[in-house]
């Protein structure tokens, strides 16, 4: 069983475990990546190794559950959340929680144990990214989610404990407080400015170029003004647009090549990093049309974070963005 | 050079290096920590390594900059701001730039290259503390400074570059967002219940009893109910108490007891995992007396943080704070 708790200061939600006995030797050997590919559970021919699927795309003639298939989508073995049940709240003691409700999903981006997202065919890679929209418009219609994320760890530095390529979908009862914060910011630059401040880097940024890493028709990658690690790169669709799912199929396109660019230019810039990205997107019932402008944020994971990074939300970057995009452009 | 940059959207600052040309290969090899005795700057008879000391306690009749001290304070040899120099606000385009103004210090806790802190003798420990008030009521002098973060990463995995043990201190000229956020959360807390949120934690943990650790007269150290990691721990005074430099010389005793306490109770169930700690203080001006009670979080780094963590402010801990508590209260 797991549960939602919320920290009674900041109100921040934390998924924790209230079950299973885990006892402290379990938390000895640094995570390692499975890298194997007759064990992965990701690979072709290993799909018992999985749950069943919820979709998938596939030759035809080919069954569920089978091999045949080039993008499959998956329950997490090992999810943090239960998808049966009702969203209730209760006190204990002076503290909130929440029963534990969600999707936790696995995207597996490509039947290819070795490839990484850059070494697809295009039409592939853009498959990637239609499956994120339509598992947010399939998950949108449960009406106890509020916020789904997409995100992607790759390399064991980066929390990544299999190889094969996939990124992850967790869909939530609440809105994360990262994000809420950025509604809340991107709110308070509305009230002021009547303007969406997503919009405004875009310009600005298009204007100064210091910071452009790549662009194309309807995307611009950045290396954005305060970047908290070195080659962080975020990719903004221009068009004013704060709900990921309501992307258009000719922007599908543009969105994969731009983020296989940035892929291909960071592998070359740092010898394949570990990294992360995340999808920012607007919440499920109140998208703040207006205001909120959906991105993603890659981080390459060129260096631990730092002792005081997380705990403070204070972070010391010895990259200049400026550098660091000079350096992607030019490659 | 150095400045802070503000990230236009949540507001949370940066501090950005804008002049060193790095390149990207410099970020390649994965951080690792130095430890080799004849070459560590810490080590005594190697004090020409590191700039002149601040401060140190020394034997009688010996020098400063040489042998001779079990503590000494230095500023950091590659400092992440600068401490001359006015705190200088500026736009560049539609973002906000100060000046990197600031003081970067490292307080090496003992002589003894290999010691961990719960290794050191009663006196010497408590040493430890005592400075981190000195050094804050001295930085709180300079009117520049709005906020001092102390610190400890211990490990390589959780950021240190040297092993020899040592504390960092950063003086900011402003709030860090987290904190920020934290006195929010208090306040707001406040404001319904006119109590102290902290002190109504420490009530209630210790009533409940099943995720406190150690306790003492004056600190009691809890597994938060919403711990963000395996075996993270809280030590709280037990006195309401907003600013740590305020701390009376009997608590600095007990704090001392309790954090080697806590320290050789993590190091026997998790095998000297890296770690890190971080002093929650109140702000240097606006101390808010009635809300904020200073408080110092250790967290064992014995998974890494995940893809998503810190993207969303939203974790997974797959251990009870409950059977955390009482796996450390057994030992």
């Amino acid at each position: 069983m797991r549960e939602f708790r919320r920290d009674p200061i900041i109100g921040r939600w934390v998924i924790v475990s209230t079950e299973r006995a885990v006892r402290p030797s379990e938390f000895l050997p640094p995570r390692r990546e499975v890298n194997n590919q007759a064990n992965c559970p990701f690979c072709p021919g290993n799909e018992q190794h999985t749950p069943p699927e919820i979709t998938a795309l596939r030759a035809p003639g080919s069954h569920s559950n089978g091999p045949g298939w080039h993008l499959r989508v998956v329950p997490n073995r090992y999810p943090a959340l239960r998808v049966e049940g009702d969203v209730v709240a209760s006190a204990e003691g002076i503290y909130d929680r929440l029963t534990g409700v969600g999707a936790h999903e696995v995207i597996i981006e490509t039947d290819r144990h070795d490839a990484d997202f850059c070494d697809l065919a295009e039409g592939r890679a853009v498959d990637v990214f239609r499956v994120f929209r339509d598992r947010i418009q399939d998950l949108k219609r449960d009406v106890r989610f509020e916020y789904i994320l997409i995100f992607k760890n790759c390399g064991s530095a980066a929390g990544a404990t299999l190889s094969h390529p996939h990124a992850q979908l967790i869909a939530l009862p609440m809105v994360p407080i990262r994000i809420a914060s950025e509604l809340n910011g991107a709110r308070r630059y509305h009230e002021f400015r009547e303007r969406c401040v997503f919009c405004d880097i875009i310009t600005w940024e298009l204007q100064n170029g210091s910071r452009i890493v790549a662009e194309n028709d309807d995307f611009v990658a950045v290396c954005p003004y305060a970047s908290r690690f070195p080659f962080e790169v975020w990719v903004l669709p221009r068009r004013h647009h704060p709900a990921y799912e309501d992307i258009r199929e000719g922007e599908l396109a543009r969105l994969a090549a731009i983020v296989q660019t940035v892929n291909r230019k960071l592998n070359q810039a740092l010898e394949m990093p570990p990294y992360n990205y995340l999808l920012h997107n607007a919440p499920l019932k109140s998208p703040a049309s207006e205001r909120f402008h959906w991105h993603l944020e890659i981080i390459p994971r060129t260096s631990g974070v730092g002792g005081f990074e997380w705990g403070t939300g204070f972070y010391i970057n010895p990259t200049p963005p400026e550098e660091a995009a000079q350096f992607l452009r030019d490659l």
